[in-house]
Parts: structure tokens; C-alpha cells; sequence
């Protein structure tokens, strides 16, 4: 498989409810990065993440192997610090080889559940 | 963190619902732009809204410091005009430095909530 | 305002459900192209549609003014023929100056709203 | 009509629910790769599923007629084998003419329905 997609990817959505209307992992309100490593070299990530009203947190580090997808939920970053709720956040990835990116929330506020995703900006 | 982004965005979609079936802020309708200045320098911003059957609206101007996002609703501006609710538009944005721009829409005419997302359009 | 965006789009997807919840216009299933011209110049567009089993159906021809929006619904397109409901189909936008295109669709098959959009693919 | 597109397409996100609130194929949860082939020469499409923990599946194989458009579900790609249901996964497109790609998602696991959709990354 050749290389596929760019190294550098912005998401200028961000935005974790603090509830959701169900318990379990799979309908929990959440956002996701769908990273797709096409190649056959490990993509060695990083991860910075941007506020409204104070400096950005990060990086965040990964390391998705070859020919593998990571779809990881920004809920989930931990270290260096974790994500807060309700508030507006953008973030900004850095891979040292080509790999794509899309967008995703799932947001169940409210009993039903509602989906959103796009497509992340791509540079260089 | 390097510049990232375009200079010159546009959302072809635009429509804020009159109606919400929510109060608060959270879950009342909304549309946004979600733009991200990753960069080292502030971010002068220019909008202008465009509509079927007449001139455009605008500028309504925005700065975005270093290393923030703006998640900036459309239903907030005011100056030098209010968005008109049910009422179709686009909006083109002008920046001094690269941005990055995410366009969504959370609808609640029905007691359930919906989103819509989308890169914006990247020029320049 | 300068030119901005592309002569050719194309939106992939294309689905115009043939229930509703609801009579009213705004809630009634439909798909929609929005279309921005914000140049000074009128847009003369032709649109095909594609499907799955049969030739293209167009040209349909529209003109968008200078510095206006075209929120253009695919449910009423009637000449040269309408577009079938429950149907896949895919369209292409040829456009005499840059415009910009981004596609959602409003689903009320089931009694709450769910909504879809995308930036369109543009070339040339 | 010209050659539209690209010959080379990513989809990060991919969650085929195993769940659904209707029996009916429209309302089935589905994920779907829309193609079209505006062209006046065949497409063969050549599609690589790539997973979280497994080597890739596929190639999955596909012809579209010229001036054609495919609404493929991945819920009904068999051969070499079938896309896990709740397991995250992304796909590339290789086509030998130009073509363009939107993803979407319809979610039924609640009695309401969601949706997503984005266009595709395109490359090459």
C-alpha cells in the first residue's frame, strides 16, 4: 500500500458533552479522530489541543502501526491532561508520515442519539 | 506552532431556526463557525454574510489571539446587523493569517437535537 | 468581492426520501445544494444528475446573481423531468464563474429531524 | 461529460451498528460509500478495508458503468469476505479513471434515525 494522506490535520470542531442519556461506552456522548495509517511505516503522532481562553493543552502522543486505524476518543486522552466538558476546543495533529483524518461526535444530551462528522483540514 | 491554514474560507450553508425547544444556550438552535489560529500572531478576522434577495451583510469583524479557537455562533452577531432567523445565507471569511474554519449546526425545532458539520471552503 | 471557489462540483450522494412527518416546507424531507456566488459577476449553472441504472437527467439551469446565495432544493427540480424519490443519485455543478457548493439533507422519514451536509468536491 | 474526480480516496471513519430499530433495508443502520463515475469509460474500483488490531481486508472489487453513480453499502461487501459489525474500521478507494466519493451513515440503534456524511479524502 502506498502512502496516503497528509502530515499535518486541523479539527476546528471540538466540543464533549458533559451528559449523555446512556450508560454504556458505545452511545456515551463522545468525539472521535479516525486516523487511518495506510502505509507500511508506524505514523508516530502528536497531538496539541487548542481553548478559547488559555494555552493549548499537549502534545498528546500515539503511535498507530502500519496499515492500521486508530479511532481514538478525545474523552479518552489522559496524559498530559484530560479534556474538559462543555467547552470549545480545536485540535491539531502532527504525523511523521502521511496519514487521514475525519471527525466525529456522537451526541446523546438527549435520548436519542445524533452524529455529526467532516472530513479534518489537511496541509503539507 | 507553524501558521496553519487559508486565509479565505466560505460556508455555502446557512439557517438558524426561529425555533427551539430548548431555553438553554447549550441546546437552543445554533449554527457556528468553529475557526482555529493555531499561529503565533493574532488573527483579524472579516465576515460577511451573503442572502437570495439582497446585498450582503457585514463586515462583522473578530479577533482571534495566538493559539486559540473563536466558536463563533451566528445567532450572536449583531453589528452591524442581526442574522435574520428562517432565512437562507452563506458567509466568506477574510483573515490577516491562516485560520482554519469548521461549520455546524445544532437544530432543535423537534424536541430532539440534531447536528450538521462540514470543513468549510479553503481558498488562498 | 473577489471570485471565489470553483467551476466544477460534485456531490456524491443523493437521496431525497419520499415520506415526511411533517407538511410544512421546512420540515418536509429534501435535499438541498447550497450554491455562493460572491463575485460580481452572474453565475450561469448547469446541473446533471447521475444514477444508477439509467443516463444522466439535465441539464437544469439556474442564474445566480452577483453576491448572492442559492439555497437550491433537488425536490423541485421539474425541467427537463423531476428527480425520483428513494432513489440514489449524484449530481454535477458546472458554473460559468467560481461558486461555492456544500449539500445537506433535512430527513423527517421518522417523526424527529436528522440532518447531513458536506462540503461538495470541486475542480477547475 | 468530462473526467471528474480523483483516482484515489480514504475514509477514516468507519461503524457498521449491529443494531437496528427497523427491519427495513432504508431504515437498516448502514454505512455507505457513494461513487460517481461521470466519465464516459467504466470505473474498476479496487476497495481496501483497514481495522484497528487485524491486518487489512479486501480487495473488494467493483465495476461502474460510465455516467454512472454506486450507493455501496459496506453492511453488503462479502466477498473476500464481510465487514464486522461494532468494530472500527477506515477504507481507500483505487479506481483507474477519475471518480468522486461521499461517505454517509444512517444509525438506527434508537428508534430515531441519525446521520452523517462527509466527502471522501481524495489523492493522486
Amino acid at each position: 500500500m502506498l502512502d496516503l494522506g497528509h502530515r499535518r490535520w486541523a479539527i476546528a470542531e471540538g466540543w464533549i458533552p458533559s451528559q449523555s442519556s446512556f450508560a454504556n461506552r458505545a452511545l456515551e456522548s463522545h468525539e472521535t479522530a479516525c486516523i487511518l495509517n495506510a502505509g507500511d511505516q508506524p505514523a508516530e503522532l502528536r497531538i496539541t489541543v487548542f481553548f478559547e481562553d488559555r494555552e493549548p493543552a499537549g502534545p498528546y502522543r500515539f503511535t498507530i502501526a502500519p496499515r492500521r486505524t486508530l479511532h481514538l476518543r478525545f474523552n479518552d486522552l489522559a496524559k498530559p491532561e484530560r479534556i474538559p466538558r462543555d467547552t470549545a476546543y480545536s485540535s491539531v495533529f502532527e504525523s511523521d508520515v502521511p496519514v487521514v483524518v475525519q471527525h466525529t461526535r456522537l451526541d446523546s444530551r438527549r435520548p436519542e442519539i445524533s452524529l455529526l462528522s467532516t472530513i479534518a483540514y489537511a496541509e503539507g
